[in-house]
This record gives structure tokens, sequence and C-alpha cells, in this order.
């Protein structure tokens, strides 16, 4: 078996052929050609920390993958990372362990910025006048690295806290050759962009309906356990489009599961972005449409971006 | 992350050590006091294989462990063994990775032969006069390793199906020290042997209730998935004392599950090995009982063993 570290996958990963490999995962995931047994969860109250083991298999593919994540929020008081995972790829031919990728969590963020691309891709009105992020942390930097590859647009304002956070933020798209706004006003944000990624692990909305124009697209990544929200419910009740990663996982939780609750949206209505891509449903028709796609993270995304890191480390 | 292989971990492991710490286990599990995220299954119809991820922290202890364990039956025409493992040993108060140990299943094998070291312990008769294995396997082997730490007796009588396989098992067991008789008839070995362990895979019983006499010890640590059963039913239902080693998993399956099924035995019979080590309950209480011990494995075994393990490495 190999033993990858983080630098090395790094380094190797085509994002080029993963991106492609994300979206077909979506497609299979949708058909239902993806096993995934049931998470395998453990929290840790002494250490205040947490664990989970996600595991897929996409059919008729070579390998399969078990993740390991974790989330440990008193270690950066002892000088570590909060969160730390690493991948395991085994062969779905023979049972044997492949690879090991020491990805320390970096595979999850760059799987989750390719949905983003992905999503942005296949939603997102013809012309972007500017991208608006939510969020300063290293999603919402993946997020706009990975849009420079479906968009032109070179407009981008961005929210966040803390001046700090901002000024990073700014000197971070500047360098990606990115005009750069800031602002501690989302309505601001709502008001300039028309391409909108939510990246905060906020548990209150951020974006108010009344703010959102016409045409606007939204993906919401932030959103991926119970009890956290950034969009308005209100907002999701009016979107023209609605397409999530998983009907069955957003309707537990993220962002489309309080407005479900709310009953301001019906669960008929929602898309699969795996139906989507292939074909089978129609996103976007029009540019005045607003469209919001919710990503809460589906471990056949992991099955996939591991088997592109392995293939892309062995032929390094 | 440390990486250890077969090699290293058989060299390193201190088995007085582990089979402390996995009798440990058991009291913790039968006190509540083990996290047991439900048991992932995949099986990959293309290739005849199968793999199982299963987790486990015992509450206070500094690690939890994960462990995966593949099953490809069609291996053995390719050059590879059937069955693969691994376990990765993570640490419960930062999250960190901490070991990678490439058993290749060897530590659940001895786990299990340990179980049964610690069962033959706590419930065998005083006055061992023959040991008896059904089976001729690995597990069949690794059982009377094991089985001499805890008697003087050095007689054994050992079924199996095939003369080729009874002759390999003679060698095994006379290099160990013990006088060995052979049989193909399973009603000889009862007839012989008062301390029984049973190790097939088989799906139908072995070993009938009328051939085994009072004050025998049975353990039976071959029926681990639905289907498989070594015990005659009737047995079960005329044992005087029955541990298993979870009783929510041994009523699922297992020799116990058939004589639940046909109403020869009460759910409120069982007792678990962790009760009856820690003293909690009474196992055997004179020489002329029947009792059987029913172990389907549990994934406790694994957490204390790969810690053991871990430990043992890093000293070695």
């Amino acid at each position: 078996m190999n033993v990858y570290s983080q630098q090395q996958i790094i380094s190797a990963l085509n994002l080029t052929e993963a991106a492609q490999q994300v979206a077909q995962g979506f497609v299979a995931f949708s058909k239902g050609k993806v096993k995934v047994p049931p998470v395998q969860n453990f929290v840790f109250p002494q250490a205040n920390g947490d664990c989970c083991i996600k595991s897929a298999w996409v059919e008729g593919e070579d390998t399969f993958t078990v993740k390991i994540s974790t989330g440990f929020y008193d270690n950066p008081s002892k000088g570590l990372e909060s969160n730390d995972g690493l991948m395991l790829v085994l062969s779905a031919q023979t049972g044997q362990p492949l690879a090991l990728l020491q990805d320390g969590g970096w595979l999850t963020c760059i799987r989750t910025a390719l949905a983003g691309q992905i999503a942005a891709k296949a939603l997102a009105p013809s012309n972007i006048q500017a991208i608006g992020i939510v969020g300063t942390g290293m999603q919402a930097r993946m997020q706009l690295e990975q849009l420079t590859v479906v968009t032109d647009c070179r407009d981008v304002i961005v929210w966040g806290r803390r001046q700090s956070e901002r000024d990073a933020y700014r000197d971070f798209a500047e360098a990606l050759g990115f005009r750069v706004e800031t602002t501690l006003n989302a309505q601001q944000l709502a008001l300039k962009a028309n391409l909108i990624v939510t990246t905060t692990p906020s548990r209150e909305p951020l974006l108010k309906s009344e703010w959102i124009r016409p045409g606007t697209h939204i993906t919401a990544v932030g959103a991926d356990t119970l009890g956290k929200q950034e969009l308005d419910p209100a907002l999701v009740g009016r979107a023209d489009v609605i397409v999530v990663d998983s009907i069955a996982q957003c309707s537990q939780y993220g962002e489309i599961s309080h407005a479900l609750k709310a009953g301001l949206i019906d669960k008929q209505q929602l898309l699969e972005l795996g139906q989507v891509l292939a074909g089978d449903v129609s996103g976007r028709t029009n540019d005045q449409q607003i469209t919001i796609v919710d990503l809460t993270g589906v471990a056949v995304q992991d099955a996939q971006i591991s088997r592109c890191a392995l293939e892309s480390c062995a032929q390094a």
C-alpha cells in the first residue's frame, strides 16, 4: 500500500480530471449507482471532539473509499489544527488496500470547492456581473479559485465579520487576479453579485430574501450539519430552481431542510445535481430565475476525488 | 502516523497484556462503556467480495479504532489471500491518526483466539481431560495455542473433514507439545474432550446434543454471520449456562440465535461474558454443568487489541 502526504496529493492532483470525476459521481449517485453505508459518528465529550467515517463505492469502479474525518475544537490551544482526516482507497476487485491518503482533510475541502464549480457551471446566469463570497476562510478561498475555471468575471465582493480576515481575503483574491471589494454588510454583497457562494458555519440566516435580485445564483456549502443555516428560508421558498446534492440528506439538514420544515417548499420541487448534470431535468431556463444549489456533501465525492488523487500520485 | 506491518505486529504484540485488555474490553462493553456505531457493509458481487468497517471507542481510553476487513473469495485463483484487513488507531484526545496496523486480519484472528482463552479460563471445568478442536484452519490452531496458557492439559482431539488437513493439524499440535488424536467423527471428539472449541464456517450443526457429556464446556467461534451454525440447537437448550459476547448481536446471529428462534431458550437466560468476568453474575458453579460461550466478535476487541499492538510496536 502506498502512503501519500498532503503535500504530495496537493502537488499531484489533476483538478480538471477531478472536477469531471466529481460531476460523474453526482450523476451516478442520482441514478442510484452508488453504495453508501450509514455514516459512523463518534462524539468525544472529554476532548470537545468528534469523528465521522464515510464510505462509498460507485458501482463498476475498481476502487472504493473509506474516509475518516475528525474535528477536535480544543486542538488550536495545543498547536494543532482542529480538523484532520485521511482517506483509504481499497480495491473493489481484490479488497487490497491500495493507498492511504494523508490529506489532513484537504481532499474534502477541494471536492467541496469542485462541487461549487460544477454547480456554478450548471446553474449560474450567463452574464456574471460579480462573484459574491460569504465568508473568508479556507473554503471561501477555494471556492473562488475554482470559479475562475468557469467564468471570466474577475470582480469579487467578500463578506466577513472581522477586518483582519477581510483584509487577508483581499490580498488572497488580488493575487488571484480579482478586483476586490470587502464588506460587513451582506445586503451590499447581494446588490452587486449575481453568483454567490456561502461558506460559513453560521447558525442563522446571513442572506435575506428581499436583498436577492432576480437572476442570482447561490451555492450554499456552509450548512453541512444539523442546526447550521446561511439562507433566509423565505429565499429558498422564493427560488425558481432548487438543486441539492442529495434529496434524502438535504431533507434532514442544510438550507433546504429549514424551508421544508416551515412548509415554504415541497419536496417534489427538489432536483438533484446529478439529475441536472445528466440532463434528466432542466436547471436554469432563463436569466431572470433565482437558482439555489445546496451542497451538504456526499460520500461519492470522496470516492471520486480519492481515486483521482491515487491515480495522480501514482503517476507523479 | 506510524505504519506497522503484519510481521512487526506479530513479533511485538504482548499476548499476556493483550488478553488482559481484551477481557477488560468485554467488561466495559457489558457495562455500556463502549461506543460502537453501526457496522458499515459493502458487497461486491462482480468480484465475489465483501467488506465490513467496524469502529469502537472504550470511554476513557486515549485512542479509538477503525477496522476495515475484506473477504474476496476468488482471490486464491489470483495468488492472493481471501481475507485482508487493517486497523487505524486514532487519538481520542486530538483526533490525530496514530498508527496504521497492516495486520492483514491477523489481529482479528488473535483477538478471537484470546477471547476463547478468556472464555475457557472463566467457564471450563476444573479438570480438563482433553481439549477438543472442531476444525483444522488458522483459528483452530490459534485457539489451541492460546489455551495452553490456561490449562496444563496436553491431550487434544481434532475433528476435520480432510485427511490432509487433519495430518497437518497433528504436526502443528505435536510441535506445541500435545498428544494428538484426529477424527472424522465428531461424536468421538465429544466422548473424549470436556473443553471443546468449534471454529468452522459450517452452516449445519456439527455437535449433537446427545453426544455432549455433563461438565463439558464449549466455546463456539465459527458462527459469526447469519446462516452459520456449529451446534445443535437442542444442545444450546440443554446447556446450564449460556454466555455470549453481546446479547444484542447473538440474538441476531450465531449459535444462540437458532435456539432462541426455535423457542428452546429464553433471552433472559443469556449472560454476557463481560458480566461473568466482572463477577456481576455467576458462570459455572459446579463441574457437572454444561457451559457454552458463543463468540460472534465485537468491535471492542478490535479497539483493545489494536491499542495493545500500537503500544507494543512503539516499544519494539
